[in-house]
């Protein structure tokens, strides 16, 4: 009974060091998506102080990697996961990544944010950054939603999405070139907006991902490299 | 004695393992080192047949970071690796990513080379992009050297080179601008030059990345988010 009661008091902690990582990358999407979300309202309301706060505050986001990241080595140094709890440290170490780098991206799009305020503003106030900048936050949202749940049907849609924010890119970056052709003295200031425009693209790209690893974790299956539509087969849907 | 075989014969397994993985990254790396190349040749040459099998061979790359993660899952799994064991298996982990990530802006900048292939070609053959395309390719390789020699010196050195690819680039793209300010006719054209300047910028942050990983295998020490300026504390020639 000794020993039961010491592997029970070993699982307990084991378990409770789980829950303590997920709620920690939990707090890190809430922060690098609250991060986002400044970014693209600076952008719109020409805030440029806002702008600069968002590329400063980029620190606390990358501590937050780092300090979710030694604790990921701890567990697997001291504890040798196996199965599903080892899947679930090797996922945590890639999606603390790709938010890191969403963070990078917000800190990008801050900084474009303030060089945007100083030069003439159109007059929609960029509307269709704001369109593309709300769709990428919900695929965020939805793709740490789908962490928190382990759920892989909402992260096979929320990956299925990023074709939809590509769509969106391309052709807001097709109507840049057009502009730009029909007004070269905006050339300089456009070009700002694509800039903007890409980050935010990329932003989808780490958000899908994102939802990847949360299929490899629930699945114990590989999907990236994998084309959705075609590989309906190994959607949990399918059959 | 009978023990002591055995547990020869299990750390024999286990370093033969270990080879065999660090191996398989370098032939990844070797692999896109050759895919970077191969892209930048056919923007310089004007090779869309070139630039479109770059592209065509992208799956390839991902086939090798799919079977080294699942190796480095088999291993973490079976062996439970630990100290510096487990961190050569965090940084393959991670540094397959970036090497997967190299291997999709080699296959942009194919498609794009494809897109130049068929438009006016300047009289300098895209030199610029010839310049640093061949930076990059250098910080990769010696990025993927750092990797094999376990080289924490040239692992700071080759990181350090990331800012002069990123000073490149912005004269690159500055010069961009007043291009299609001068001649707005060539904005289709020269907004391709910029997007595989970015790709290439891209690649010097992965090659930077890798370099941070090798340091954190061999110190122990996660160099990431510091400025090496600033950092010479960490670096192993300071004091």
């Amino acid at each position: 009974m000794e020993a039961s009661g010491y592997t029970d008091h070993i699982s307990r902690r084991f378990n409770k060091d789980i829950e303590e990582l997920r709620n920690k990358v939990l707090a890190m999407g809430g922060l690098v998506e609250a991060q986002l979300s400044k970014a693209v309202s600076a952008i719109v309301s020409g805030d440029s102080e806002l702008g600069l706060k968002v590329a400063n505050d980029d620190y606390r986001v990358n501590n937050l990697e780092v300090s979710i990241d030694e604790e990921c080595g701890r567990i697997l140094a001291t504890r040798s996961p196996a199965a599903s709890d080892l899947r679930l440290i090797v996922a945590i170490i890639k999606t603390i990544t790709d938010l890191e780098r969403i963070g990078d991206e917000a800190e990008k799009i801050g900084y474009l944010a303030a060089k945007l305020a100083v030069m003439d503003r159109p007059p929609d106030s960029y509307s269709e950054l704001k369109t593309l900048g709300n769709h990428v936050s919900h695929m965020l949202r939805d793709a740490m939603n789908a962490f928190a749940r382990l759920d892989i049907n909402d992260a096979y849609d929320v990956a299925a999405e990023d074709d939809r924010v590509d769509e969106e890119y391309e052709a807001l970056t097709r109507q840049c070139i057009t502009f730009m052709m029909e007004d070269p003295r905006s050339i300089k200031r456009v070009m700002n907006v694509t800039w903007v425009a890409r980050s935010l693209e990329r932003i989808g790209d780490h958000a899908k991902n994102i939802c990847e690893y949360v299929i490899y974790m629930v699945q114990g299956k590989d999907v990236r490299h994998t084309a959705y539509s075609e590989s309906s087969d190994l959607s949990p849907d399918a059959d």
